[in-house]
């Protein structure tokens, strides 16, 4: 059932089905809704901001088309449900002009407004282009009534924290508010001013300085382009530069504050806008959680515990939100955040993360297993990852992988070669056919020296594995003979994988047959020809990669 | 002192010097040459041929220039030291044609001109460009006077013979020989010419068939290029791959005979060919050699243990052609030869071979000590090897990688373990700031499962070996610990390396510290990220080369 009537919407939601970020098939649909009743356009809207959540652009465009329809406990309630997870300054804009605008006829009008600026400040006043914001807010505080000294000298106090505030941050034109300042100072007692502007000079020179040094760089982040997955188009990893290195220009303290709780609220701020464009970016999120680590580090070490304390809950917060909300499926952020508790040693709080991921059915369970088994491993010991193994086991699911992890892991960490040896021929038995398996296994046993065992896996391998992967087989089964064996089962293993791949890859093959004595005779980096040879003869290496700057 | 009086020449003899394969230069001064006595142009001819002595375009120049000058005792001895070695069309038929005009005078002209007509025939006659030989000598033969039955039947059967060897052999515009042949035989004997010709129609139907459909692809291969070292260029591989498909053409029994002696020869008439315009080509020289000894084999399974013996020989004599004059420096075709010569059990000469190399003050013993360890340790025991390795660790000249192939040895030949070792040990003395030596120990010795060992040797490598090649080794020794110990361990070698690499490659390393962490908790070919996300962190694997394909 579309919800468009026209051809043209009904088209673009039928793109919408098969791309549900296709950006221009959802303009056609805003566009349409814009000129429909609240009730109708309500249900388009309801959409968008559940497929872009964080895209501040169209939270203002749905906010906006309530209140054209004076919906206003609509707008607040939707206020509620967007402005502290969306930092988006203009949506921010929209929300204080409400309040001022729409709130006026109310008795506590004054408190409310300025309550709505105070929190707007607290949270977007960080942004470069909130200095409306801060102009508005010291224009209403410098209009507002007051009788009596003791109020008066609360205003002046409460415009002066302002404007202090104001201009020690990096804000766009914050020469005027600089300007408005002095001259404030100077309005309330000459002599005083002078003294409180010298002190301010060196902060807001900085602050001037640093906004001015942005500002270009600052315009060409796009900050309203709605959020798709990674895609790895040019333009979006030109966005992911600039805004790196805005972030990258935030860590670096700009502002030369000695403050390094407003430094880390600089830098997570500039995160926190990035991630609005860039919500399903993972590395992102794991390296705004990295930084807020590191500077929780740093406070316990500069012996401010509690800052420390907050910024380490805050990290756990920060991993929380990114699988709960964002990156579900995202295992680099499931492993990261679990190294991070086993790290403050909350060893419960990792058993829960890792069962998280495992619940999740849209992810395979094979490599959580493996970092479960590590973890046990690191902090209960063997038997703890012989748990985890055993589980892993029976999770249909598992991959072949489990069991290469499992055995190395008694190999090198149990010193049990038994045990080990046995655990690979338990995966044999499943994962015979799967080159990756074998290979790993036949390194194991030639590790070893198990001479006899390693060939009697080979030939198995070789009838197992599907022909088409066992190129890695047989090379690795004729360096095996070249280690071990006469120049006859050399040349005889070299003609048998030269057959069989030669069947599969006749055409590869015939250029591996002039190249495969190269092979032969090579040693770690040495070569048996020149450079020039290698090219005129096509060599490749056995990692398929044409080799340049040998010998 | 420049050979040239003029100014052009004297700059083209500057270029020679830089770079003696120049053809333009060459060509400068072999038309100066051409213009002078030959006492001068000889001097300037022998540089040529000794610069090019397989390119039988210059030889001939060079004789065409003494028999202008009627230089005839110089003539034959140019004509001694090339033809055997050249097999050129054209510089045979200039022979052929040197012989029939010159000789004219002498008493036994007609069995001079008979043998060298033979003597052209059976070393160029397999040339589709031969055919003008083919026709003069019929046309010698025919016109020869004789007297009495016994001579004209013999006249005759000569004649019979050498058309019937023609007929048979693919030859361009062999359709008019085979005319004339059948005119030959009406004109014997009406009757029996019937059945000769029958007999012969498949064979020259073949011929004609074979000489037609090659016609165009050998037209294109250029057999005039004067030789030069392999460089690579378009044009040379391009020239590379006509003539490998036409060797295949020949391999491929295009005549469809059942003579593989013969097949045998057209084959390696045009390897001959081939190697005429690229005797610096190490792999043209290998390939031939594998076939004539494919050949061998097959005629030793057929049964004809003379054939194949002469074949087996020719083989040795091929190889040691190749590196007596052409290829000195090709390790590639000592150790192929050498295990040509394993295979007939021929270990004499075998040592023989690899100390030929090993005299070669050219080359770099180090892979010639190896593969000599490796033929002895086969053929002599362990012992044998070590009688090489001690030799080898006197030589100044040899690199690590002798000690790290005689370590593995004795751990996977002879099962040495504690041998092993101390070969690795005695090689660290030597080699401890060689990061491909450091690695291959430390390998080794987590492979043991030697922990301890391992720890102290990783320390001792990052201290020894030259920070920019600590790369692989940090690597290394974070999967060591990603293996073994606790998570606060890995992290520590994990900041340690970076902060290591940091300092040496700060751009290179940016972009790795937010991928470190795939590599962290990937596992064989499981990412703990999709493919788009690896895309947008520039993720590189620690081979450097950009991940495709996975999950």
């Amino acid at each position: 059932q579309p919800w468009s009537t026209t051809a043209e919407g009904q088209r673009a939601e039928g793109k919408l089905k098969s791309n549900p970020y296709d950006i221009d098939a959802w303009g056609i649909l805003i566009r349409e809704a814009q000129g429909q009743h609240s009730s109708r356009a309500r249900i388009l809207f309801e959409k968008l901001v559940i497929q872009f959540p964080t895209c501040g652009r169209f939270w203002k465009t749905y906010i906006e088309h309530e209140m054209g329809h004076r919906n206003y406990d609509k707008v607040e309630k939707l206020f509620q449900r967007c402005l502290k997870r969306v930092l988006h300054i203009d949506l921010w804009k929209c929300y204080v002009n409400y309040v001022r605008d729409v709130k006026r006829e109310l008795s506590n009008y004054r408190e409310k407004l300025t309550k709505a600026y105070e929190f707007a400040l607290d949270n977007v006043g960080l942004d470069m282009n909130s200095t409306s914001i801060w102009k508005d807010f010291i224009h209403f505080l410098k209009t507002s009534d007051c009788t009596g000294t003791f109020a008066e000298t609360q205003k002046t106090n409460q415009l002066r924290k302002t404007y202090q505030r104001a201009i020690a941050t990096a804000l766009q034109g914050v020469e005027n508010i600089w300007k408005s300042y002095s001259d404030f100072e100077t309005g309330c007692n000459q002599s005083l001013a002078k003294k409180f502007i010298e002190d301010k000079t060196r902060v807001q020179m900085a602050a001037r300085r640093t906004a001015k040094a942005f500002e270009t760089d600052y315009r060409s982040l796009n900050k309203n382009g709605p959020p798709t997955p990674p895609t790895g188009n040019p333009k979006e990893l030109q966005q992911i530069d600039l805004w790196k290195s805005y972030i990258n220009w935030e860590k670096s303290n700009v502002l030369q504050t000695d403050d390094m709780v407003t430094l880390t609220k600089r830098v997570m701020f500039a995160y926190e806008q990035c991630l609005l464009v860039f919500p399903y970016h993972t590395h992102i999120w794991y390296e705004a959680a990295q930084y807020l680590e590191s500077r929780s580090k740093f406070m316990a070490e500069r012996g401010e515990p509690i800052h420390s304390n907050q910024m380490a809950e805050e990290v756990a917060n920060w991993y929380e939100r990114s699988i709960s909300h964002f990156l579900p499926d995202s295992l680099l952020l499931y492993f990261a955040y679990s190294d991070y508790e086993e790290g403050r040693m909350k060893y419960e709080k990792v058993h829960k993360i890792y069962e998280k991921g495992l619940e999740n059915e849209e992810l395979d369970p094979t490599l959580i297993y493996i970092q479960y088994m590590k973890f046990a491993r690191r902090v209960e010991g063997i038997q703890g990852a012989r748990v985890v193994f055993h589980r892993a086991r029976k999770d249909t699911k598992s991959k072949h992988h489990v069991y290469i992890a499992a055995a190395l892991m008694e190999y090198y960490s149990s010193k049990l070669t038994i045990t080990a040896l046995k655990i690979f021929d338990l995966g044999l038995k499943k994962f015979g056919a799967e080159s990756t398996y074998v290979l790993a296994y036949l390194d194991f046993l030639t590790h070893l020296n198990d001479e006899n065992n390693a060939r009697v896996l080979f030939e198995k391998a070789l009838s197992q594995v599907p022909p088409e992967q066992t190129g890695e087989i047989w090379d690795k089964f004729y360096e095996f003979e070249n280690n071990i064996g006469d120049l006859t089962s050399l040349l005889k293993v070299e003609k048998r994988r030269f057959e069989s791949l030669e069947e599969l890859l006749p055409e590869r093959m015939k250029e591996k047959e002039a190249t495969a004595v190269v092979d032969r005779y090579k040693y770690l980096d040495l070569y048996p020809c020149a450079e020039n040879e290698l090219k005129v003869m096509k060599y490749r290496s056995r990692s398929g990669q044409l080799e340049v700057g040998v010998k």
